[in-house]
């Protein structure tokens, strides 16, 4: 890295001087970095570390170290190896931007990886290289590592899922009895309440985490040697007691992956899966960004984001608050799409026993979707957590759709009092008192005007009008959602 | 058109006089109609009559009429009204060029067909029409209808997936003893069998057509009224003894579809992830069209494709068959990732309690989909059942390949017997004779000129260089494939 | 269907009885015809109509019989031909259904069409059919239809546009002085003008269509023969006086085509470059509708969509008024990318001197784009001719956003006032009664409170105010906009 | 960057104590870097480089810088101001991953940029610090600072997509006698030359470059301020003799880019139609690469990438030599199609004054066109300007295509003297020949069998055969393909 130019210490790159080296106009090097200025989404986030080059260069090690394990167990190769090599298994010890630079020549990083990493354990302990990466070819370690790494990834993604559950549960409850209007094409409809919306944005949030789990539960380990038969492990566990399926498996154990039917190594619906589950959260997500977003417009301003020191202020417009949050998660949502795509695509255009260059796309395109979901879900969990409901704006909302809000209801419980025998002569009649009432006459002394004498009380069209009782089954169904996605959180 | 050729009266078009008419400058008519004269992908296939526009609007009034039949199960409108209503729910009465031009006005089918559909009762039986669509919006009915559409197809498409299943597991068991050349990045790696191939293509389907199953199987009703609080139908319910829940869990039930925790109008993971799964199962079909037609080439001529009168030929080459079916699969599984961007985008721009455009792209989104899978898995189903594999040319393209397609292994074996005690002395020495037998010289008789005498017999050698015994896992492999992915034709 | 209801002949469809008839399990009927149902962004439109199968196979047949006058022209073949041809080359002679059926035999559309042509041919004048499709490949015809067909539809789109450009520099015009709240991130920002806000509605339609006129402009003839190598009309050309470049030249000239470098078999740029182009018109569509659709909510309130008996509205809330334009538009925009995305990825599957499947992916996609932009062009006019500002409204949005809106220039004129010498200071006093003013207190009178004596006079501080004295260059950029896309419709 | 951590030298960050420091759980560092590890197809080119976050942030401080240089020309700041300021303008002195890291408060790097680019001024030059960023927007910054980071990229692309219009141009013509089997849907079609091949793909580059090179003449400034009604630059410019308007040319010539008609702050053609030109070269690239891939197959082996130490080699398989430079160009023009639907999808969801979350999804999409469109043009430039032709490969497999690779000519020349007077009938003799002749018979014998004597010479019959006499307009294309795109490297 240039940012350790010309310093002696900074971190201590071995590079030993047997390395390789190659004439090379490549410019690998921190200048050619990307910390995520572009992406708000994710920089920064718990997410971001967890995909860095740094963390997928530790998952490729992690798989190639522990492949020695097994082979030691199974007697294969010496036991004292892979202790030997661990020293040299931190991606710490690598130049990343070099190694990326290198990759162009075998178009993967694992070659350069590789040679880099012999190289150390050569300094280390002279005679442990040898094994290194025995029988495996690179499409396993880095098919392997992207597992690893979105694994690993997951449990962050799924933890912040579960925050946004327990979160939006309560604010469902909470606002069970909030009655709102509900909107529909953009336009008022209904009377319902903010704790529906609420349970609903769990229902959009609960299914997608809970097919996301099932996905990250079967993550499976790839590994099929350079033609996937497995040829030289084969060969090289003649001398074991242990099958070559029963030691990939147990290198599987070993990395908490599942232990496939077969190497998948053109058969991507691993990769698909994982693409499209994010994508289904990330959509979750977006729905309700893009609620927030609608919500709190000044003229509408039933939620607000919660505040932070430094967070949707404008220097220039010091009364302006930005609904920072949700404009990040929309953004997010905005991008998976494409991403998606790109892993579908690659799926379909593999060839051959292990393809050329569609393997290649989806190494980028499954990690921005796993940052994407990591970014999304921490601020959702945040806004999620936060966000304030103004219950006034609420019912001042409602007050602006008027008592038309509830005319579906009046249709149906006043037009068949007023059929006198002709069928659809009542509805007619209701209609009229309708298109009056958006002319602008007051709706109840209309409706009162019209039922037959002694059909309803008084007080029974005060509560026929009344927003509050034409909730459906607002109640029941905020119970079942809140039942089927009770959040995790203390689980 | 076809169906009117040389008939007097056509299909019988009950329009009544007093249906809506209306001024438009609209130019719905057979003109206008799209026939599939752009998509010989699926173009006059099973799917694509399950998916017509009559098809998906015999659905629309499948889940209008089954509703009518809860209503009255239920007591809550008369017991005749369902048979009474039954004869108006034949698609073949509508004029779906005209509905069409009109779902302009609302922005979906289903309020002109209402129109319509009541025009029909209130001729065929006037007291009738009342309690039509009663309670439920369009929503209900249109997202209902695809999931019906999506179960009727899906049983095709999953019944040539099994066709296809069965067709490759016979293919690999037949062929798991033609020893072939594996190849990755284009080019010659190590032998394998044309068996493991074939497993590897049934790999692909068979863990896409169980994902597939499982989202048939839970494909859910959409009810949840004009703004998912089920209102008009808990105010209709009240002299019902059961819930509105119940009710809708009952109309799930006649429909074959699954009852949902919740209304999904703005939570769409139902659609993305059949999309999703329809794309998997288009990718592992492209897989194996993208093999056929590398394999299907003259030079390679490994497999044809099956032959028929009428495909594949050209009238002004006549030497040339086109490998058809394979393009025609090809082009679908290049389509599908457009197709689920669509969904994913639309998922993630779902608004409000029922939104505003968004929901509006899936609908022909999903359908093509659906087409897609249905054409491409008919034609593979053909394309794995009847093809050809000319052993003759595999055998030969492996013998192109020469004897270094074994290097891998006599480096596993060799370099050790030349250490002399340097560790990477030995690997070095056969990388010597693997550059001269590259550079034309017979690599069998440099192999035999530097084993040290004694270590390997020349029947040894000449073990050590047949392909045919470097095929590592090929038979355990298969085996498993074909044991998870048995076929399930007869069952 | 409408189009044979109630006739006794229907469509005289004259299938010779020696057309080649076929073994086939296909279903090519109208049963299985899509009308548009699921599409009713372009359902019913004239684009429909323009770019219907009927309308596909009218410009094949234009193409070929083009071509025989090229021919005929040229003296390779009798002259009386192309008008014994003329008669088969009606589209509406044809059974469509049959053919889309019978296209997955060759994989493309015109492969049965030949047959069925020269059967007519036979039939019409028995000795022209010969010449038919001389020395042309099924691509040739195709993918020049395709361009065809898109000119005849670009005619209308481009028509649409400029009647968009027309209404929008009307309305900025008319709004020029309509003072309203600006809105970033969804919040109040800055004073602005409806004027302005249509203008950029118009920026963005006008760019676009400029950018779509030049592509109209240079749809390009596909003439190669079979291989891109034009070998066939060479051979056809040797006893002309024009060489096959300048044949090919001619018919290009014909059909109104351009005239390319070269055949564009595997060179896909004039399709993707027509799909982009598109694509940014429905953006810029989309951005309108994006506008009109929050802009039309009741809280908000600045504008509603043109009123038409028939649209928008809701029998079960009588009371509702969807904007149902607006959110066709918005979905027609949200399915562009989708289908540019697979153009894209077609363009960049081509391989060999004609691609297998990839070219098969472009035709659907391409004519999805042409019908999404001409349906939502059609209704784009209808809107922007239509649509009604409610400037009371407008207003009392400002009004809400209060006099803070324009803190920006407070800032900017009476912070300097109150350094006192030291930089910052005076910034820092702003701050400070802004925050008063958030939390309540009214800021003409804190402002007044701070301004040192004899700085700014009470009616100065007034005008300071006033949001319609922050325009900055509202009026010249209005100008200029309406000034570069002035609409061309009496043009 | 944390490798710096505890170091007092490393990079001189001259971070002031008095930098706005704030509580952050954030990650940002150099372990959260991406250097380009999954992304081999541009890692290490100079186009990485050019689009660094270090670049974008040059390019965001140049920006800023000139702006103040165009307020100092016109007196609006006191004229030493810039070169007070020029000094913090250095990217380097900035903690990138820290920046990156708090753009999450705004949702944009421009707002803590501003922080730390105001606080080294102050440490350099106290009073300078004012006027920066005066007037402007985030919006402003950014959308500026990426043209113009995307036109100093371009200069790299095109630069190096010229060097592939040559290498393909003298291809071409070395080429165009070079006779060789064309292939249509993968199989042989007809005689072609391998010149007509490598001048078809400079048809395609050259198309896509001269495209993209108008694209470039016309990156335009964004400059509109908070609202796009350039509000505060009017209230600031009072004073100036110059407009507005005026100022923001100035400011667009100093940077070298377009002075457009309007803000574009909501109209995204800019961004979608430089994302499509770099999309369309990526095709053309792609169809490039698919074809190296197919033909550098072993079985085909026509051509051969150029051999570098470290390139395609496989340590496991030393035989093997992958075509690495084409795996990696054909993952980029894979990879396209997503980033061009997340632009497109971006430009479609713009609403208001400034849009809140699409414009963020803009950002890295147009980056990683900008890197996969460097890292494959650079890659097809070492590319075609080595690839290696094996004429003997081309000669065999046009010699496997045998005699009927010329029957559509054997058809028009021989079939019209077989009629006898009956219109079809030659033929069909001549079908039954080559029926015969695809059964084994050696068709130049059965040809001399049908021919009527005193037709055609023996010597003509085998010129009939001869591929090389079928060549259409091969020398023609090539010619004028050649010179409508010439090359410009040395121009």
């Amino acid at each position: 890295m240039a940012a350790c130019a010309g310093t002696s210490s900074c971190r201590a790159k071995t590079r030993p001087s047997s390395w390789p080296t190659r004439e090379r106009n490549s410019l690998g090097s921190a200048e050619t970095a990307d910390y995520g200025l572009l992406s708000p989404a994710w920089a920064g986030t718990r997410a971001a570390a967890l995909t860095s080059d740094e963390a997928l260069l530790q998952a490729m090690l992690d798989v190639e170290l522990e492949w020695l394990r097994v082979l030691a167990s199974a007697g294969l190769i010496n036991s004292g190896i892979p202790d030997a090599v661990a020293p040299a298994c931190q991606a710490s010890r690598y130049d990343i931007a070099d190694l990326a630079a290198r990759a162009q020549g075998g178009g993967n990083p694992v070659i350069p990886l590789l040679a880099d990493l012999r190289a150390l354990v050569r300094g280390d302990a002279p005679g442990a290289a040898g094994p290194i990466h025995k029988a495996a070819t690179s499409q396993d370690i880095l098919d392997s590592a992207l597992m690893l790494m979105a694994a690993r990834t997951l449990e962050t993604i799924l933890a912040d899922a579960r925050r946004v559950e327990t979160a939006l549960g309560a604010l469902a409850r909470r606002h069970a009895g909030t009655v709102s209007v509900a909107r529909t094409l953009t336009q008022h409809s209904l009377p319902s309440t903010f704790g529906l919306k609420a349970a609903q944005w769990l229902h959009g949030i609960g299914q997608a985490t809970a097919a996301l789990e099932n996905t990250a539960a079967s993550l499976p380990l790839q590994w099929g040697g350079a033609s996937g038969t497995m040829a030289a492990l084969t060969t090289a566990a003649d001398a074991a007691d242990r099958s070559p399926l029963a030691l990939a498996a147990d290198l599987a154990g070993r990395l908490g992956l599942a232990d496939p039917v077969a190497p998948w190594q053109t058969n991507r619906l691993p990769v698909t899966r994982l693409g499209a589950s994010l994508a289904d959260l990330l959509a979750a997500a977006g729905k309700i960004s893009n609620d927030v977003l609608l919500l709190s417009r000044p003229e509408i301003g039933e939620v607000s984001e919660p505040r932070e020191a430094g967070r949707g202020g404008s220097s220039a417009m010091p009364q302006k608050q930005n609904p920072v949050l949700s404009v990040l998660i929309r953004s997010a949502a905005l991008a998976a799409p494409g991403y998606t795509a790109m892993l579908q695509a690659a799926a379909g255009a593999a060839d051959d026993d292990r393809p050329g260059g569609s393997w290649h796309v989806e190494w980028q395109a499954l990690r921005q979707l796993l940052r994407l979901a990591g970014g999304a879900l921490a601020k959702l969990a945040e806004l999620t957590e936060g966000l304030t409901v103004h219950t006034d704006a609420v019912a001042r909302n409602l007050e602006l759709a008027g008592p038309l809000v509830v005319s579906e209801k009046v249709m149906a419980r006043v037009a068949p009092l007023l059929d006198d025998g002709v069928p659809g002569q009542g509805k007619k009649r209701v209609q009229e008192i309708v298109a009056r009432s958006l002319a602008g006459e007051d709706f109840a002394e209309l409706l009162r005007g019209i039922v037959p004498a002694g059909e309803l009380a008084d007080q029974e069209i005060t509560e026929l009008l009344d927003p509050a009782n034409y909730l459906g089954q607002s109640d029941a169904l905020i119970s079942r959602i809140v039942s089927a996605y009770p959040g995790r959180m203390n689980a």
